[in-house]
C-alpha cells in the first residue's frame, strides 16, 4: 500500500504521459484478454490432467502403463501448445501497430523504445522456455521430469517480479489490481517452489492450478475495470470504494475458481470411473474397493 | 506500522465519515462478539477432536476401527454446524437493520452500498464452503481428506486478505488491532499451508487450534477497545501507550489460548485412558505400556 | 529502515520523556546484560547437549539405553534453571527500585505503569512457560517430546512481537540495534517452527543453538553502545556511519558465535570419544568404524 | 522501493560526499569484476559438479566406490581454492592504495575508517569460513557433511545482510541494482536453507547453481551500469526509465543463465555416457536401461 500511496504523490506529474503510452500499447482490451484467455486455458487443463493422473493412479493395476506412454505424448501436445501461445504473445506485442518492431534503444532520440512492451516479451520468452522444456523433457527420457516444474517456477518468478515493477507512476486502482495479480502470481510460485522439495499431493495440485484459473480470470477483470467496452463511463481510479469492491471481488473470483475446479474434479472422476466399469469384471472391482479403502485410510 | 502512519495523516478528512459507518453495521460490539464465539467454540471443538484422535489411535489395536466410523460421523455434524454458523453470519451480516439486504450497487445514488458489510459476507461465505467441503468429505468416501485442510486454508487466506485491506482510513489504534488479527490468521493459514505439504502431527494441530482460541479471544478484546460497554469512558485512539499495552495484551491472551489447550489435553487424555482402562484386562495394559514406550523412543 | 526515518522525525517531540524513562528501568547496562548472560549460557549448553545426543547416538550400541535416562535427568535441571532464570527476570524487572510492583495500571494518574517492564515481563513469562514445559515433559513420559519445541517456538515469537513493538519514539542507532535483535530472534523462530514440521538434523539444531549465542552476545552489544560504562563518551545515536559499523559488529558477532560453536563440537566430539574408548575392546572399535562409514555415506 | 524514494530525498546533502568515496575503493568496475568473476567460476564449476555426482549416481554399480573419493578429494580442492579467493578479496579491498590496511578506527579524526571497504571484507570473510569447512569436512570424515551446506547458507545471509546495509544516501538506479543483487542472493539462500531440512533434489542444486551464474552476472552489468568504460556517457541515475530497462534486463540474465545451466548439464551427461559406454559390456547397459526406467518412472 506504500507504493500506492508513493505512486499518488507522483501521479500528477507523469499523468499526461502514462496516459499516452496506455493508450497505445498493451493498454487495451484486448490486451489483458488474450494472456487471460490463454492462462484459464491452461488452469482448466492442467486441473484435467491433474485429476485424471490421479484417477488413473487409484486404477493402477489395469491400465496405467497404457496411461503412462499416453501421458507423455500429453506433455509433448502440451509443450508445443505452451511455446505456440508464447510465439503468438510475443508477435502481437512486437509486430502491432506502433509496437516496437524488436528494437530496444532509439539512437537518434537516445531512448528506450516502449519498455512496457519489452516486459511482455520477457514474460511470454520464459513461458516460451516452458514449452521448450516441456518439449525436450516428454522427448528425451533420461530427464528428470522436475524439470518442468523448476521451468514453471522461474516463469512465475519472472511474471511477479516484471509485474511488480511495471505500474511506476500508474493510478492507485490500476497499481492495486496489478498488486493483487503479483500476490497471487506470488502464491502460485511458492506453491511451485515447494512442490520441488516435496511431492506433490493432488490437493497441492489443485490448489495450483485452480490459482491458475483466478490468475486468468483476473487478467481479464483487469481489462474490464481499466478499459470498459460498449463505450461505458470509465472507474474511477482514485476512489477508495473501488478498492474496497475489488478487495471482495478478488475473492469472489477464487471462489469461482474453486467451484470450477470442483466440477472438473467431479466430471473427470466420474467419466473415469463409468469408462473403466464397462471393461473390467467384478472380481476387479472388488479389489478396488479394497484398495480404496487402503487409500483413505492413510489419507486419515 | 507504515500503514498505521498513513492512516493517521489521512484521518481527519475522513474521521467523520468512518466514524459513522462504523457506528451502524457491525460496528457495535455484537458485531465482534459473534464470530470471536464461534472461533472460540471452534478453537475448542478443534483441540479436543485432535487431542482425541491422538490418544484414540495411540491405543489402536483394541478401538481404532470403532473410532474411525465415528470421526466420520462427526465430521458430518461438524460440517454441518460450521455452514450453519456461516450462515447465520451472513444472514445477520446483510438483513441487520440498515443492512445491504443483498444488494450491492445502488444505480441512483451511483455508489456502493455497505462494503464492509460485503466483506463480512465474503469471509463468512468461505467459511461455508469449508463447512460444505467437510460435508461431502465425510459423505463421498473417495473424495482425499486434505480437500478439508485446503478449504480451511482458502478460507484463512481469504480472512487475512480482506482484514489487511478493511481498515483504511480509520484511526491507528483500530487498524493496530486489525493489523494484530491478521497477524495472527496468516500465521495460521501458513501452518494450514505447510500441512498440506508434510503430514501434521499433534504438535503442530494443537499450535493450529490454539491460534483459533487465541483469534477468537481477540475478537473479544477488539470489541472491548472500540465499543467499550457500561458506558466507560472510550480508549483514546491516538494513544501510543494504548499501542504498547495491547502489545502484550495480545500475548497474555496467547499466554491464556496455551493453558486453556495444555487443560484440555490433560482432561481428555485422562478421560480416554480410564474409560479405556475400565474395559480392558491387564495384558493389553501390558501391550499398551510398550507400545508407550517405544511412541516415545521415536519421537526422542 | 522506514520506521527508522519515522522514528527520527517523532524523535525530537518524544526524546525529552523517552531518556528519562530509558534511564530508570532496564535502561542500564545490567538490564541488557542480565537476558545477554542468560542467552548465552543457554547458547553454550544447549550447544553442548546437541553434539553430546549426536555423539552418543553414533555409539548406539554401548551406551544408548544408559544416556536416555541420563538425558531425561538432565531436561529435568534445564527446566528447572530456565523456570528460575525467567522468574529471576520478572522478579528483577518488578522489584528493582522505580519498577511497577505488579500494577499495571495507575487509577490516580489514569495511565498504564511502566509499560516497557510489563513487555519484559511478558517475554520472561514466556520463557518461564517453556521452563515449565520442559519439567513437565521429561517427568511425564506420555507427553510427546515436540511440545518443548513448540513452547520454545512461541517463547521466540512472543519474543520478536514485543521487541518489535518495544522502540517507538526511540533515536535511530537503538531502534536499529533492536531491529537486529528481531531479525536474529525471528531466524532462530523461523528454524524451531520448521523443526516441528522435519525431524532436525544435527546440522540446523547448530545453527539455532549458535544464534542464540549470537542473540545473547549482541545483548551485551546493546548494552555497550547504549550505556558506555567507565564513563567513556555516548556513542552518537543519529550518525548514519555507526549504523553502518554496527551493520558488520553484527556480522562478527555472528562469525565469533560459529567459531564458539565449532570449537565446543570439536571438544565435546573428542570428550566422548576418548572416554569411550577407553571402555570398549577392538572390535566394538571395528563395528564403530564402519557405523561411522555408512553414516558419512548417507549424509554424502 | 520505499527505501529508493528516501535514498532520493537524502541524496542532495550527501551526493557529494558519497561520489568521493565511490571513486576511491571497490568503486570502479575492476571492484565488481572480481567478484562477478569469483562468482561465475563457482557457479559453472557447482553445475558441473552436480551434473557430474548426478550421472555417475546413476550408474552407480560400476564406478562409484572410486567416484567417491574422487569427489572428497575434489572438495577439498574447492575448499582451497575459495579459501585463496577470499584471501585475494580481502587482501585486495585492504591494501590497495587508498585502502584501510586493516585500521578499523581513526583515533585522530575520532570516526570510523572506510566502513564500506570493511563491509566487503567481511563477506569476503566468510566465504573464507566456507572455504575452511570445505577443506575440514572433506579431510576429517567424521564430520557431517551439511556442515559445507551450513556454512554456505550463513556467507549467503552475511552477504544479503551487508548489502541490504550498504547503499545508504546513493542515487536511485545505484540502490536498485544492489537490491536485485539483494533479491537474488536471498533466494539463494532460501534454497539452501530448504537444503539443510530436506535432502536436495538434482533440481534443486540446478536451480541454486544458475542464481550463482546470475549473481555473478549481474556484479558484471552494476559495474557496467555505474562505471561505464571506453568513456562512454554515465547512465542517468535518476532516469525511472533505466530502472524499467534493467527490471527485464535482470530477466534476461537469468535466462542466460539457465541456457548454460542447460549446456553444461547436456554435455556433462554426454560426456560420462560415451565414456562410460566404452569401458561396460552390453549387459552392463542393459541393467543400466532397466535402472534408468526405474528412475524416470519415481521421478513422474
Amino acid at each position: 500500500m506504500g507504493q500506492a500511496s508513493v505512486g499518488w504523490v507522483e501521479v500528477e506529474a507523469t499523468d499526461n504521459v502514462c496516459h499516452a503510452q496506455r493508450e497505445m500499447f498493451m493498454g487495451d482490451f484486448k490486451g489483458h484478454a488474450l494472456p487471460g484467455f490463454f492462462l484459464i486455458t491452461l488452469g482448466i487443463w492442467w486441473t484435467t490432467k491433474c485429476v485424471l493422473k490421479y484417477a488413473f493412479k487409484k486404477q493402477k493395476r489395469t491400465s496405467y502403463y497404457d496411461s503412462k506412454a499416453l501421458f507423455r505424448r500429453i506433455d509433448l501436445l502440451e509443450g508445443i501448445v505452451l511455446a505456440g501461445m508464447a510465439l503468438i504473445g510475443i508477435l502481437g506485442g512486437q509486430f502491432i501497430p506502433g509496437g516496437p518492431h524488436l528494437i530496444l534503444y532509439d539512437y537518434k532520440k537516445d531512448q528506450w523504445v516502449r519498455l512496457l512492451d519489452w516486459h511482455h516479451f520477457t514474460m511470454y520468452l520464459f513461458f516460451g522456455l516452458l514449452g521448450v522444456t516441456n518439449i525436450l523433457c516428454s522427448t528425451i527420457t533420461s530427464l528428470p521430469a522436475s524439470f518442468n516444474k523448476l521451468m514453471l517456477l522461474n516463469a512465475l518468478f519472472v511474471e511477479a517480479f516484471v509485474f511488480y515493477n511495471h505500474t511506476h507512476g500508474r493510478e492507485m486502482l490500476d497499481v492495486f489490481v496489478h498488486k493483487l495479480l503479483v500476490l497471487v502470481i506470488c502464491f502460485t510460485g511458492l506453491i511451485a517452489f515447494l512442490e520441488l522439495f516435496i511431492q506433490a499431493k493432488i490437493t497441492v495440485e489443485l490448489l495450483r492450478t485452480s490459482l491458475f484459473l483466478l490468475q486468468g480470470s483476473w487478467f481479464w477483470q483487469i481489462g474490464f475495470v481499466l478499459y470498459p467496452f460498449n463505450g461505458g463511463p470509465p472507474w474511477d481510479l482514485m476512489d477508495h470504494n473501488n478498492i474496497m469492491f475489488l478487495t471482495i471481488c478478488f475473492c469472489w473470483h477464487y471462489a469461482t475458481a474453486i467451484i470450477i475446479t470442483g466440477a472438473i474434479y467431479a466430471f473427470v472422476t466420474w467419466l473415469v470411473k463409468s469408462r473403466f466399469t464397462r471393461f473390467c469384471p467384478s472380481e476387479v472391482e472388488l479389489l478396488k474397493n479394497a484398495e480404496r479403502e487402503q487409500d483413505s485410510e492413510e489419507e486419515m
